[in-house]
């Protein structure tokens, strides 16, 4: 592979396509079954039986049989897929702010009760990070 | 359009295909120039260049010249693209940890002195968000 070495192209490998994080945006709104997952998200279903496969290899989603007779399967996030939530959120609140009009379709609450947006934080001290004050000291290296 | 109304959806139709994204990776780091987000990318020239104008046309890039003979233009983030460090970082820390073999390729310091990690809080209350404490109380239509 040619570019930067860099763990947002390794993210993408796996996340970056469409179909497959609108996926998980259905498995994050409670959806386990691949016939919601074609209506709800608008994906053909030779599309969305290509995204589910890639995204259980991938160790995002996984496949559980919740009935024997006939065979039916349905799609559970893992730890690694429940930790795609800021992603979402992150592209969530990026589109009702830049590519949605009106008023935001979809609305979720904190526990503190307010309307929830969210904000990006450093971990070590829990104060805001932006463009301001993030410096990178290392990058991968240009192929 | 088929699918859920969602401005996730809506902010992939803008952003969601791995090129642009990895663009708006190098516009971070302060690459400007056709050749450079091509070397550094590994997009090819015509890709480079249909997603350059499609970032243009979303808002999210400006196109600037910086000189007249010849004439040259390069690309920088506007307030909308700027708003989407915190897809990227969200996307860098999920790789990292997910998608990564080895150390992060890249690291970003905080000001207050840390490795920065991103943490995704509430921005009405300042405490951590995850599934156990938000609540959808709104979810867009399905067509």
């Amino acid at each position: 592979m040619t570019g930067r070495d860099c763990s947002i192209a390794n993210a993408l490998a796996v996340v970056g396509e469409r179909w497959s994080l609108l996926v998980l945006r259905e498995a994050t709104l409670g959806v386990r079954r691949f016939d919601q997952f074609a209506r709800n998200t608008g994906a053909s279903r030779d599309i969305l039986a290509a995204r589910l496969k890639t995204l259980v290899a991938a160790g995002v989603l996984r496949r559980v049989r919740y009935t024997d007779r006939p065979p039916r399967h349905e799609y559970v996030l893992t730890e690694s897929g429940r930790a795609l939530r800021p992603v979402l959120m992150a592209l969530m609140e990026w589109g009702n702010n830049y590519a949605t009009e009106g008023e935001p379709p979809t609305a979720w609450r904190h526990e503190c009760g307010a309307e929830f947006h969210p904000e990006m934080v450093c971990s070590s001290c829990g104060t805001h990070a932006d463009e301001t004050n993030l410096q990178a000291v290392r990058v991968g290296r240009v192929h």
